[in-house]
Order: structure tokens, then C-alpha cells, then sequence
């Protein structure tokens, strides 16, 4: 989709979605899968493709309980609708 | 897909799908999800796969009334059906 | 897919499916998208994929009544499964 | 997937698939949707995606009565199960 | 996924999928569709993207009557869950 | 996803997914489908797309008996789940 | 993807994604799949695509008593939601 990128007054300075999983390693995120599926845990690492590891990542069900402690995960980008930081970082 | 527009007498000037997201930086949107969710916020940032970064986002029931408060999130393109600028940007 | 264009003796003045989009820009489309929504409003620019921006767009209900007014949208070209200009281009 | 073509004694004079899309310019064809929806219409361009130009395209119900007329349409390749020649094109 | 297919030891005589299909041309398959639809008839031609073209294509009920007659298709690989030859090629 | 790899200390000695595929060339497999359709058979060629050619396939119902015959097939490697060598290859 | 990597700040010497999988090489591991299948077993190797190969697999019921002894399984990458290390690897 380079094409799109191109032809664009881009600011290279300007931040980029990627950025905020940069900020959040170390943090709690909240995480909506395509199934529904909420997720809570803390992001160690992260690739281009949204591949993700939560550390001490929780199954939550619709309520926001705990339904599953599922400890460290290795979670494919591809299943996730959003990653939401819990303890924002820096940016407006 | 270049074969396709390479054949056609492609106006240069011309703007590009994704200058909306551009001009929409810093401004509300609504977003339609594939799972009919409905998210509103402020866009931050985007990139090439329209992966957005949505700041004081809303999950928005069927009626419009907000359903959850979100706060920061990390949307994946892959998952949006349309993004529509709450306060149009400058476009005819 | 090149593979599938090289062999053919193919006539390089041919139209090729995203003139249809080139010659519509400004005009009024009827586009259907997977979940049988359907969308009508003015396509005022396109990419490769088919991501399109609509302005004055509606979405409407299965008997062509306006359901939703949605203004000015950016959709993604891959819920697309058709776009029918409303106003026909100069096509035989 | 060249892989799987160089590996073989493949006749260059060999017909391949889209060669009968080439064929069937300016030819009625019907075409089966995933959505179970079919379409009828004469096809006058294409692409390597299988994006299809389609005029006078008919939408029809099950049992083959024409339910919509839809006119002309740029119909996207990635929800076509088949497309089928009525006039079948000079192919043995 | 080429790593895959470097790190082995492959024998370069060994046949590889796409050779049943070249095997096949002018015979009889089965092919069974992601909508558990069943297709007969008699393959012609086909790529990379397992594209077929069928000639005397019959679409079959679950109990492998002839629902539909359908004549000469193109079917589009992606929607293919296996091909089956009616009259096994020469492969042990 | 090079990047993925490139960033580990890999042993370049050590197995990689696809040759379990080599070595079960001529033996027994079981294969899940995503339709949670089972088939098993021999396994007598595969690509790195895990396209798979199987001989004496049959598909099983639920209970692990023999539903369909379905003879020599050429299955599509985007439908499966899992391939499981029914008498296991020498992999510690 | 790289565009969302390039712009970082990023530290060389972070772990990323796929170093759980490669520290969990002969270790246990449970696997969620989209179809809500949970498997459990040894990892001895993988790929960039998270292609897996599990030996001693075992499908777990919802209430994670084992349903079906699997054995050795090539499991597809695509398929996978998450991979949880059962004996957590040397990660903070």
C-alpha cells in the first residue's frame, strides 16, 4: 500500500499506530480478539505483524471478570480488533 | 495491483482514499467495524494498512449511545469496513 | 497473477475494470458490500484496492429506502462486492 | 506458487484459465457468488484479480428468475466461486 | 514459505501436488468447494492459483446426483477444498 | 516474516515444521480440516503452501469411521488444521 | 509491515514475539485454536508462519480434560490464536 503512503504530504515526524505498542511494553493492555475475547495482561514484546506477548494475560469474559489465567501468551496479530493501553502512554 | 492504474491517465493531483485519513488527523471519526461494532474518537495516527490509533474512543450501540468507553486504542485496519469523519475535513 | 495476463494476447487499448472507477469519480454508485449492505452515494477517489472514498454517502435497507446517513466515508475495497455506477459512464 | 509450475513439462501452447475470460469479452456469462448470489450479464473487461466488468448484469434468485436488474457493474474477483460462459466460447 | 522447502533435503525428481493436476488435464475430477459443494466434470486447464477450468461441469447434491448442469466453468482455486481424478492419473 | 527469524540465534540443524512432511512421504496421515472434516490416507507429495496429494484418502465421520471413499486427491493446504502421521516418523 | 518498524526507537537487543516459541523448544506448551480447540504438547520446532510441530498432542475439552490423544501433529500457523508455555521460559 506504499502508494498510499506516497503520495502524501507525511509529516516523518508524525507518530505512527505502531508507536503506542512501542510505549506500552512493560504496561497492561486490554486486548479485543475477532472472537470476542477480551485479554488483559502486560506486553513484553511485539512485531510488524501484531504478534504480541502478554505476560500474566487474563481471559476476560463479558462482564470484565477473570474467567481464565492464562499466564504468558504468544498472541497472533491477526486475531486482534484492538489493543487498548490501560495505563496510557505518553500521547495526545 | 499497479497493472491497474497504471493503465489509466491518472490524474497526479488527483487526491487518494487514504488523504481523508490525513486531513482527519486530530478530528473526530466514526468507525464501523466488520462485527458491526461502531467506534467513535479522535485519530491520531494511521498508516498504509489503515491501522488507526483512536484517543477517547467509544464502543457505540445500535442506536448510537455509547456502550463503552474505551480510551486509547491501537485498531487494526483489517477489521474496518469505513471510516467517516464526524467534522468533515475539506473535501468536495 | 501475472502469469495469467502474460499469455494472452492481450489488446493493450482494452478497458480494464478500474476505468469503470476513473470514469465514475464525481458520480453517483450503488456499491454492495459482503454483509448485503448497501451503500449509494458520490465516488470522489479510489485505489488499487479499491478502497474508495464516498461522499453524501447513505447506507440503505433491503427495499432501497435510506436507512442511515453516513456523509463522507472511506471504505475499505475489501468488503466490496460490487460498485455499480448509478449514473452509467460512457461504457458499451 | 511458481514453484508448482516450473516443476513441470508444461506445454507453453497450453490454454490456461483466464484464457476463457479472454474469450468471453463481449459474451454473456453467469457468475456464482460465495454469498450463494448469482449473476448474469454480458462481461466486457477483466483483470488478473478476476475483477470483473459485467453490463446488464441481473442479480438472480434460486431458481434462476431475474431479482434485480443491477445495469452495469464492477463486481471484485475475490467473491467469485465460478464464472461460467453462456454462449460457451470456442473451447474443446 | 520457501525456508520451508530449502532446508530439505528434496529430491528434485520427487513429483510435487500440482503434477495431478497436470496428470488430469483432459479427465475426469471430483472437486469439493469450501460450501461443501461438490463439482464433476472434466478439467482443461489450471495455474498457480489452482484456477480450473471445467468442461461438462455438473454441480452434485450430497447424495452425488446431478443437481445442476453447468457446463464450461471457471472455478477459482481459492475456493477448492481438494480435486479428486474420477479416472486416477498414473501415480502410485 | 524474516524478521522473526533473522533475530534468533537459530540452529540451522535443527527440524523445521515441514520435515515432518518429508518423512512421512509414503506413510499413513491423518488430516483435521477446517470444516472439522477428517481425512486420512498416504501422503505421497506436498509443496510449501502444504498442498498435499493423498492416496487411498477417506474421510471420517466424527467416530473415526470410514464416511467416503474419496480415492486419490489433491488437497488444498489453506483448509487444514493439522497433519498427524498415523505411523510416526523417527522425530524425538 | 517494515514501514511500522523502520520508524522506531527500536532496541536491537528487545526480545521479540517468536523468541518464546524458540525457548520453548522441548518444552510444554498449550495452543488455542480459532475454532475454540485447545491442544496441549511438547514444541520441537517451528516456523516463521508459527507452522508448529507438537508431539504428544492432546485436544483438551472445555473443561481442559483430554478429549483426543493426537500424537505427533504438524499444526498450521494459521489456525492459532495464542501459544501459552505451560513451563514458562526464562522470560521477565
Amino acid at each position: 500500500m506504499n502508494e498510499n503512503m506516497n503520495n502524501m504530504n507525511m509529516n516523518l515526524t508524525q507518530e505512527r499506530p505502531f508507536d503506542i505498542l512501542n510505549k506500552s511494553i512493560g504496561k497492561q493492555v486490554l486486548i479485543r480478539l475477532k472472537n470476542s475475547v477480551n485479554i488483559r495482561g502486560k506486553i513484553t514484546s511485539f512485531d510488524a505483524h501484531m504478534n504480541l506477548v502478554i505476560v500474566n494475560a487474563e481471559e476476560l469474559d463479558s462482564s470484565g471478570e477473570v474467567k481464565t489465567k492464562l499466564g504468558l501468551i504468544l498472541l497472533r496479530g491477526g486475531n486482534i480488533i484492538f489493543v487498548s493501553p490501560v495505563e496510557a502512554p505518553d500521547h495526545t
